[in-house]
């Protein structure tokens, strides 16, 4: 049966101390929501309702998506008026799959056997073991194991209190029954909210039985309420990523000292040092080093690529073999050719860097076309801005670019030129010849340096 | 009653392997005696009376401070022999509290716990429950629940050595009370020394009772005795901090990744990436983020600010929405405004730059005043020294420097100047026009680059 | 008697998903044949035998060595077949220590302890209790305590699967001994391998008694399989190691963020904050301090010496109380001397520089010699290189290098020299006198900057 998709996401989460909702807050770079929403598209849902409130237009503004149908719950009066919210959207002859906002990193495998539960079941939730429940609604099961009940922390008697198995209040229902059994939830209770939760005891008086799914990874269920539990989930995420990576044939030095933030394809016997951090979709083809201490993002990284410690590199394309920092900074719509050598306290920014050329020091390179087997000394700067408009600058093949030279841009400097140190390129540079601009030094005899004064 | 203050700062701690006495140690950045010294002065004593010994005068100089009286244990015969030779000094009608230089992490909440029994009581003392208590001396109590004795662990029988409940050696007692028993203390023991603890067993004997206060947090109480214990507490310390900080609204990727080694007010939705080291007195506003592996000290950061990776800042302050780095270092008495930018491998020293100046990559500003909406091209040098003393450089609002242009200070550039790229500034340059310095590029027919030579 | 070593390193490590043979993957920067090989050599064994296969001459190449003789298990058909191939090579009169080439942190004085075994007793073990023995051979012992058999996960029964005693696989034996059993082995076994662990039976049988020794620490016997556990043991290896240097008089902001591979010599009250490396052979001074973020190779630093965060350093020298950093990169045969300061931004590439000079802002000094008391300012390069060669540079006692230098190698600037600004140096500059080029300073009175089209 085709699955409807319901995720609530109202809460403002005000142990966040934010003026971020809840569900935008970040983990591995993402926000809470988005986790969901992609875990929630690999089940190729018919629809996905989210229902909206805390925040308002700042929660559907960070999603943007066309697959989405945004429901507003104006005011928060329980998870079950949220879904009410949701209702008259949701299609017949489906399944509803209903997630929370702030759990997520719930797994498509368990999902996906909840939702199967439900053809049998009008109800299916997700539980879970947990060694320290405190807080959550424990599961109360009869003497032939089915649920009889959840009670919530505040109503739960000393023995249930010892109950480890939780709701997690992830549910699938079949819509028709979602449909029945909703209206009937009422808000006669201290906080006068609707609690979802009731349609599991209505459905139980109405003498079905509660199917339900253990998630295999306690953390597929924890939820968000404060930074505190945020920073745990990462970490705990994070240590899983590692250990996924570490299957596929990563070393790592120190597992604890990794993030990912983003998607990953990685080959064989890669190397990571301690504290590096990759952002969005990176590639890192076999053999390649990622010294200590890098922050990478959006960047393919072929095989047998060194990157040496603390280097900053962003929306990059870098071929095999090249070797890059320390200290180095790559900056987007950057492409760099194979065996191409980035060296210490150099900026390349949208250049291409053509096969075996070497920028190794203290170098501005924007804007720039490098071919092939170009040296380019330390200190050379291109200067591609005139405070309006952005120029290029042309290195061609064989080029050997002297120390300190500045290129005004636009400018070309030939095949096999030769541009001596300390140079002011201001037009074009023919090949294969030495160009250069340079006033003879002068030694001025009589000239004395300051003396600093013994008393000072 | 009014208070006063005993630290007992004279132990060498062997264990340190160390030139520099115990107490001067560093937990968070301070001495494990600043730590105490900072919590006493929020009890306002009437005095602080610090006992020092080994290492002297290290010591007194270390923790400079009007409001300490300094005596000197000339030899180390033990606790109560370093409180005997403070006991001149105490003034009468006072509560005496008596704390442990090498127990830095004590809470102020639980010292004026145990001021308040001194009303009732002659003694009390601050106790924690240990889950590993060895070596240290266990609390045994009678049936009534009171104290009857302090057995150490050298003199503890089997069922006394499972005791989890410790003494802390922290200790207040009536000033009238500890003149009068403190000199019963005698040293008939293996290394003749006189233990302070022993005023607990003749208090007893007088017929008074102890008052306990239990420490809330074990780490209030571990002492330091070597360098392992150190690093123990400083990262229980640490994450306290973090803690604290989540809970007041602060992102972290890691808190088990992060250092403050000083006092900050921070603003809500700060994020904070890994690896980060905060020292000193810091500021951050809301909406800051800080990048990874940034050392920030000093330094007060406006809101909105983005810090990016691999950035040193001290003593500087930051105005709203700027973007620093990421490898910019910014040293002393740097004064930043709103919205500047300041790149990669830009150092900034004793500067001030006003509203939307950018200084991008590669610079060196030093004594500097930028004005507003300035443009400084990568590679531009103020040549501010030259071997004996520093010159002034001045750059007016809506001034473009041209790359690798050397500002020979003390020189001004007037508003709306443009310098061009390789030039050196040795005089003042107009307002709204083009100054530069430049010499013709010229290309050499028949020059002939080295070759290399094939069989090397 | 006398010792011959068997070193099994014939292995693939299917698990560790990987073109490297497992031995050679890394451990604090070693192979892990090579922490055998180390530990090995302490025992002044007679010879050293290492059976590899998988990988081939990969692993002879990796592990150079005049006292090793390599023996090749050509079919991989088990431990026992492993050490039947080094049978022919092994000297009579010996005991033959039998070593697993992925167990690298066996200790060697667990290992002296059970080679003395061998003086009562024909075969002697190293056992250790693990909390989680799962996938490890039981040892099962009688009623005296003596070995009866040791029992494989696979074939154990509920009650010896709770064992915590396992079989490690290192192994002693008098030679005579193993000569006369091995043969007996046999691969009657689902996977038809010969197992060396067989000699047990073999030899219990033959009436003589299994000596064993516990190891003290469970790391010394922990089998590497997958890079999850080459991650564990490298944590575990880094941590005891930081635990080492505290009890030998150094501090560390966070022992878990530090990682040693390789040796190191290091003074008292030492200080190394987070996140440092430390590789290949190291010395550290009295007093030395590192700051965060620091990777340093191959290096000896003398007492007092400040290295600040975010330093690279690389086969250096560098003499007492000199100041390094922060983003300083020092390459290899450099030579710093007393109270030298390396700033920001420089790189330092096979220089010596004398006692007291400062470069401390962006600049790159290759191939140089500086004197005593020279002052290099920011953006200094030396041009050491014409695409073909590299070529010296001599700076003598005393010289002042104004801002953005280019000094072109072969060159020597005289004591005293003052050199100008922006200046090109080409040829020698005299001693004391002032050097520079320059061109004169234009304003061009017409010139328009280009002005932003506010439509765009």
């Amino acid at each position: 049966m085709s699955v409807s998709v319901i995720i609530l996401a109202a809460g403002q989460g005000k142990r966040m101390r934010s003026q971020l909702p809840k569900v935008l807050h970040k983990l591995a770079g993402q926000p809470l929501l988005s986790h969901i929403v992609t875990k929630v598209r690999q089940l190729t849902p018919k629809q996905i309702i989210i229902v909206y409130g805390h925040g308002g237009a700042l929660v559907s503004n960070a999603i943007k998506a066309d697959d989405i149908t945004w429901v507003q719950q104006k005011e928060q009066l329980g998870t079950g008026h949220a879904v009410l919210q949701a209702l008259p959207y949701l299609q017949d002859n489906t399944t509803t799959l209903i997630l929370v906002g702030d759990v997520p990193l719930i797994n498509t495998v368990t999902l996906r056997e909840l939702l199967s539960t439900t053809t049998n079941n009008p109800l299916g939730l997700i539980t879970a073991n947990l060694d320290n429940p405190t807080g959550l609604g424990r599961i109360i099961r009869n003497s032939t194991g089915s649920i009889s009940a959840i009670v919530e922390e505040a109503d739960a008697n000393s023995d249930q209190l010892k109950i480890k198995e939780i709701n997690t209040g992830i549910i699938a229902i079949q819509t028709k029954h979602l449909k029945k059994v909703l209206p009937h939830v009422k808000n006669y209770n201290a906080q006068k909210e609707y609690y979802l939760t009731d349609i599991v005891s209505h459905t139980i008086n109405g003498g079905d039985t509660i199917a339900t799914v253990l998630a295999a990874d306690p953390i597929e269920v924890i939820g968000i309420n404060d930074r505190k539990q945020l920073s745990y989930l990462e970490r705990a995420y994070q240590i899983r990523e590692a250990d996924r990576l570490m299957e596929q044939g990563v070393s790592f030095c120190d597992p604890n000292r990794f993030d990912l933030r983003g998607t990953i394809k990685i080959g064989q016997d890669v190397y990571i040092d301690a504290n590096v951090i990759l952002e969005g979709e990176i590639t890192l083809g076999d053999n390649v080093i990622i010294g200590p201490n890098c922050y990478i993002r959006d960047t393919y990284i072929s095989s047998g690529v060194q990157i040496f410690a603390n280097c900053v590199i962003e929306e990059a394309i870098i071929d095999s073999q090249s070797k890059i920092g320390p200290f180095a900074r790559i900056r987007p719509e950057s492409k760099l050719g194979k065996q191409v050598h980035i060296g210490n306290f150099v900026e390349i920014k949208k250049s291409n860097i053509a096969d075996r050329s070497k920028i190794n020091h203290l170098s501005y390179i924007g804007d720039t076309l490098i071919g092939k087997n170009v040296n380019v000394g330390a200190g050379t700067i291109t200067c591609n801005y005139d405070g309006v408009n952005k120029y290029q600058t042309i290195i061609e093949d064989n080029v050997f670019i002297g120390s300190d030279t500045q290129l005004i841009a636009p400018v070309t400097i030939g095949a096999g030129a030769t541009i001596g140190a300390g140079t002011t390129i201001t037009k074009d540079a023919p090949p294969d010849k030495l160009t250069l601009s340079r006033v003879p030094q002068k030694t001025h005899l009589t000239w004395k340096r300051s003396i600093k004064n013994p008393n000072k």
